[in-house]
Order: structure tokens, then sequence, then C-alpha cells
């Protein structure tokens, strides 16, 4: 525990310092050497590298129609209504955020447009691991879906004889996907950036990884001119503000919901009261011990930070200068503090809202920046598959006035070829 | 000239090819030696580039207020009145971008909102060179203004004994910029990227400027955690698409306004006129004659292309496959013809709409996505200066409905305490 007034600067520092992300030399190599050789071999690279690090038996890399319509029969029912309630939830809220485009004349004959194009072939990247995340599906795909990509690639890894987990396929199916690479990795990165027999070529490329797919995303983003990727991905945080009556249970609940995604994961409790720590503690101990990931979650625990602060104000001070991905207000009637929320990526208002709500089904987006990049990016929302451009239809009326402000701005910048552009007009209208 | 049905495809290939951009090895290294520098000595590091780049013969890094304060003075009344009627278009145009909160009740007891945050911090760069450019002061200081960023630094490099244009000042006073720093290149961002004792720290950078500046913006993008670059840059380019009907001198001055920004720049005409080609080129060669810039315009059309289509549909395709930042529209009537506008950075429409119109005082914003990055890249809008975060607020039943989701997910996805952060509050809602 930490007594924020007491504290001094750099145990502030260190009380809010986020576990160091290691960029190493080695893995930048091997990331290059990968890109290299998807780039010159396509197919046949891939295949390599599944053989290579996921022991792959067999020789397809994209899963057939047919399977990807069956997927839905191989699913409990729960978990069928439990991806059809998340992908609903999340359509709605992305659906309401469909951009409209804008018209308006700045002067007599000037009329200028802003308008949407929806980002043409997309890839969505799915970490494999320890378990297949469908979640991750649809918080991509469904908006690449309503934003009407007319190409989205999903890759995901497959090991060894196995083959993509069902709750996958039918996510995907919803959203409309129907190219799904069974790769993972750099490799995966590199063949929806450079395109190869089998895999489309996309402009814009999302989802979270490993090092080794952080550092592809980078790398193909500088290497490959008009190549987009969504946002720099570090690892999982949560912070949460609770008073003196929150329910410590509840507390416990959510930082180790938090702490479970991984040893780099971090969690911290904000509170005004001495005894809600206390509590809080007892209860993570206990609950710690009944979790099938109870060894990552007690490491992620050991970055944690326990915070004692004089007020619910000075809470959001400490929060905005860390800038959490996920901020849970534990409080009785947090309305007023609401706009006291700066850096956060998703906020979580009340006690019978946890975390995981977000993770899967309130709505919102679950991808959202971390490590600190709260303060400057957003969550991921529908028009990041989206690019905005301009229009701009000028008459010879509101030429002849533009030109007040084109002809001296063009002179001083030096550039008569500017100037000469409207003048030469100028001159045709005067000679109508 | 082209004719575009009969080339082969690397002859279209080559037809549609920008200058290579250099990044040379070079250039990475001495500017991450400067990022080093500014990092380690701020101010001092600062004023050691300024001397050693720009043989600057004073001390002083910060514009006094006072001086941006006497700048219009310095105007004359007409360049003064261009200013304010430039700064008045782009303020209505990027106004009515303005964003809206949004909240959706997706589930009963399920409230999610999008909520929009300025970005705190921004700094802007305005490359030096050889004429101020208080243009590109405007595009994007209007933004930061009109989103209400709490600090906005400019900075912009100044030779010898010389002060900042006052052109520049005054744009800049208007955008209510206070803090005006008299440094360029790699050092200025760099100042930006990590603060210096003069220089505030931002969060964003924006700004086109040479290599090392570009460089510098990629660089401190990767090393300074919750930094945010605007967009790659690259050399400006054009693409005219012109029927039999249209001006060739108009098109000529259209092409050369384009060219004279740098012997890199590129201009494309594409035609189903073989006249319109030929003239236009008769009256680009008379129009270059008369350009002070007339060595680097003509530079520059070295790499210009003429391409001959089979019709107006077809010039839509190449333009796509190119993705001019600028697209110009010298059609009899363009209206038909808009939905076939693809990855196009600003379009300008009909024969009163010349590009300059545009880089000045329509409203629209000049900085627009080159090189190809057209397709996944957005015109520099009012949201680039924003950050997006969600809120959710779930009641009691709506959280017993929602865990028909988050269970079976949880389950699915084998994360336990994201199950358990949902059962432990249900369990008290059927014990209240």
């Amino acid at each position: 525990m930490i007594l924020w007034n007491e504290a001094t600067a750099i145990e502030k520092q260190k009380a809010l310092l986020r576990p160091a992300v290691k960029q190493s030399q080695s893995v930048q190599t091997a990331t290059a050497a990968i890109l290299e050789q998807v780039k010159e071999q396509g197919d046949k690279a891939l295949l390599n590298l599944a053989q290579q690090f996921d022991k792959r038996s067999n020789a397809r890399l994209l899963v057939p129609h047919a399977e990807i319509a069956q997927a839905s029969s191989l699913l409990t029912t729960e978990l069928k209504t439990a991806i059809d309630i998340a992908y609903n939830n999340i359509k709605q809220f992305h659906q309401a955020q469909q951009p409209k485009a804008l018209k308006i004349e700045t002067t007599p004959g000037v009329v200028c447009e802003l308008k949407y194009q929806a980002i043409a072939a997309v890839g969505i990247y799915v970490p494999g691991g320890s378990a297949p995340l469908p979640s991750s599906v649809l918080m991509q795909g469904v908006l690449a879906q309503l934003a009407g990509a007319q190409t989205i690639v999903l890759a995901t890894p497959v090991k060894g004889s196995e083959t993509i987990n069902p709750a996958i396929l039918y996510a995907a199916q919803l959203c409309g996907i129907t190219t799904i690479v069974e790769a993972g990795g750099a490799g995966a990165i590199a063949a929806m950036a450079f395109g190869t027999e089998s895999v489309p070529k996309v402009f814009k490329i999302f989802g979270p990884g490993n090092s080794f797919v952080t550092m592809a995303k980078q790398l193909v983003a500088q290497q490959v001119p008009g190549l987009a990727i969504d946002m720099p991905a570090g690892p999982s945080e949560v912070l949460v503000i609770a008073d003196e009556r929150a329910n410590p249970e509840f507390i416990a609940a959510d930082l180790l919901s938090q702490a479970e995604h991984g040893e780099d994961s971090q969690v911290v409790l904000v509170t005004n009261s001495a005894n809600i720590i206390e509590a809080a503690q007892v209860a993570l101990s206990k609950q710690l011990n009944n979790l099938s990931r109870k060894d990552i979650a007690g490491a992620a625990l050991e970055n944690s930070s326990f915070i004692l602060v004089d007020s619910i104000e000075q809470a959001f001070e400490v929060s905005a200068q860390y800038g959490p991905e996920h901020l849970i207000l534990q409080l009785g009637d947090a309305t007023p503090y609401l706009d006291l929320v700066k850096n956060a990526g998703s906020v979580f208002v009340g006690d019978f809202t946890p975390e995981s709500a977000g993770d899967y089904a309130s709505g919102t987006n679950h991808v959202l920046p971390t490590y600190g990049y709260s303060q400057v990016y957003s969550s991921l929302n529908l028009l990041d598959f989206y690019r905005t451009y301009t229009i701009q239809t000028i008459s010879k009326s509101g030429l002849t006035e533009l030109a007040k402000a084109i002809l001296p701005l063009a002179a001083a910048e030096g550039l008569d070829a500017h100037g000469k552009a409207v003048s030469i007009r100028l001159e045709s209208i005067v000679n109508d």
C-alpha cells in the first residue's frame, strides 16, 4: 500500500510504473527474416513456418467454406447463444457509430464535403495460445462487416493436427468472413501485408499478438507503402477506483480477471479507504487459489499497486496520470465524477459493471489502448475501418471571392503556379 | 503519352510508378543521434543544433508573446485579409466536424457510451525552406484550436539572424498558439516528443518536413510510449481527369501548381481525348517558362504521365489504382462520376476548382495522404485531434441478462476469473 500524499515523486512514479516490454534486437532480426521469406516464397514459406513453429501436420492454408458453415453445429447451445448475444450487442453499439457525410458552403459558391470510404481490404489477426478467442474475432470482424470492407482476411494459428476451434469459425461466419487462414505469428502478418497465392493482400492489419506479431506489424507498416496497422499493443491493465462502501470481493474479482490475462498484466487499486485496501487484499488471496490460471494471475499481482488517496477526486488524478486501458468505478454514485475521467480506454461504472462485461458482451469494444497510449489513442471504433476524404466544388463567383485569399497567400509562399492556376481562370471569367 | 488499353501490365505499372523515396541508413543514424542529444541535454542541444544547421546567431528558443501580438501590424492589408479568409473557411469546415457523444442501451439495463476527449498536448511542425508557410500553420492550428487542445506547440526553423515571418506568427495567433519554438529539423521533433526546459512535451506530433523530420517522427513514435504522429508523409502529387471539352490552359496550370512543390512531385493527366493531351503539353511548355520555380517544376515534370483512356469511367479506374493525393475533375458534369472516386485525398470538381483553392482557402484540409497511402489513410480532419473512449453502466438486471453471454464465452476462452467477476455479483443479487 502506498499513501499517495506522503509518497515522494519517485515513489509515486514507481507505483504507476508499467512492467517493461522487451523489444529485443533478436526478435527484430528473426521477424525481418520471416517477412522476407513470405514476401519471396508466398504460400510455400507460410507452410514451412507452420511446420516449423506450430508442428502442423497438414498442408492446407485456407479453411474450406463448408467447414465454416458447419461450425455452429459443433457448438453447445449455450456457447452459440453467448456468441449471438455478444455479436448483436457489439453490432448495435458500432452500427450507431456509422459516420455521416458532411456538406457545407464555406463561402457562397464554395461547397466543401467530407466523405467516408470503407477501407477495401482488412486483415484481422487472432492469437492462438492456450484458448480460442471468439471474442477477439467479434471485436474486429463486426466492425469490418459494418463498414463494408470488400475483403476481410482472418488469420489465426493452428497447432499440430488440430483445426480452428468452431467457436472462432462461427464468430467469423456471423461477421461474414469467408477467407480464414490457418497461419500465425509474423508469417501470417507478412502474408496479409504482401499477399500470397492463397492470402489476399490487405491495406490495414488489426489485432493483438505476441512480440513477433507486434514487431511484424511495425515492420510491414514501415516497409509496405499504403499499409496501416491498428495501434501499438502492450500488456493489459486495469485501474479500479473504489469508495469505502465498495464490495471488496467485487474489487478482488475485477483485479483478478485482469491479472489472469498474462504475467505482464498490471492491476491498480486506488481508494480513499484503508479498510477497502486491506479487505480487497484478503479477498484477493482467497479468490486467487480457486483459479485455474492462478500462477499467471499470481505473477501479475506482483506488479500490482494499492494506492490510498485523500479523496475520490484525487483518485481520478492518479488515474489520469496512469492512463489505464480499463477504468472501473466502484462508487456509490459515479455520475458527478465522470467529467474527471481522462486517458482511459474503457470505463466501467458502478458495482455491477465488471470488466468482463466489456470484454465480451456489453457492446463496447475490447480493443483498447494500453501502456499509456490512452492519452492519445482511441478505443477501437467503426471509423478505424473507414477513411475520410474531401471534395470541393467551386463556382466562378466562388473562385473570384476565394482569389482574395489564394493570390496573396501563394505570393507570400513564393508559389507562382498556385496563383497562376487561379488568375488564368479569373481572366477567362472576365473574358466570358 | 501512354495508350492505356494497348499498354502491357508493366507499362501501366511504370506509368503510375512514384519516384522512389530515399530512406537511407545515414539519415536514420544522424537522426537518432540528434534525438539522443535533445533527450539528454534539452535546450542546450536545441541551441547547438540551431547554430550548427541554421547558423543561428541569437540564443533564444521561444518567440516572446509581444512579438506574436505585433505580427499582424507587419503584414500588408491584402495578406492579412487573405489569412483571415482562409482561417474562417478552414474553421467553418472543421467546426462542422465536431463529434457528438453517443449513448445507446444495447440490452435493457446495459448503457454504452462513446465519448470524445481532446488530445491534451499537440505539436505542430512547419517546415522552413525557401518560403514561409502560413497555410501550413492554419491547416493544423485551426483543428487543434477547435478540438480544444490545452497545449499547442508550434516549431519552425529560423535561419541566421532572421526571425519567424510575421505571416506565420499572425496565423498562429489566430489559432491561439502562444508557444512558438524557433527550431527545426529532427531537433524540433525531439524537443516536442521528450520535452525540454523551454518546450512542453506533447502527445501527438503533426506536420510535414524533410527526410530528417520524417525519420525523427517515426523514431520518436517508436521510442516514446504514449506518443503518436499524424501520418506518413511523401512527395506531393496530383492526377487530373479531363474530358475533351476541358481547357488545356487550366489543366497545364493545375499540373504546374503541383510540379512546383518539389522535384519529386508527380503529376498525371488521364483523359479520353488525345487532343487534350497534346494541347495540355503545349500549354505546359509555354506556362513553365514564366515560373520563378521553373527548374523545380521542370524536373518534376520528368516524372509526369499522360494517359489516354477509352472512357471517363476507365479514367476513374486508373485514378483508383494510383490513389492520388489530389484528384482534379475537369469534366462537363462530374456528378454522375463522383461515386467512382476511390483512394483520393481531396477532390476538386469542375473547371473553376483549382488545387490551389484547397491548398489555401476553400476550407478543406491540405494535409493529405500521399504516396499511395490514400487507400487507407484519411485527409487530416478534426477527429485527428481527439481520441475516443467508451463507458458502460450496467444495472443488476442488465448484468443478469449479459451473464448468458459472458459466462459461456469466459469458459470457452479458459478465463475463470472473467466468469467469476460476474458470478460473484449474480450471487449477491440472488442474496439481496
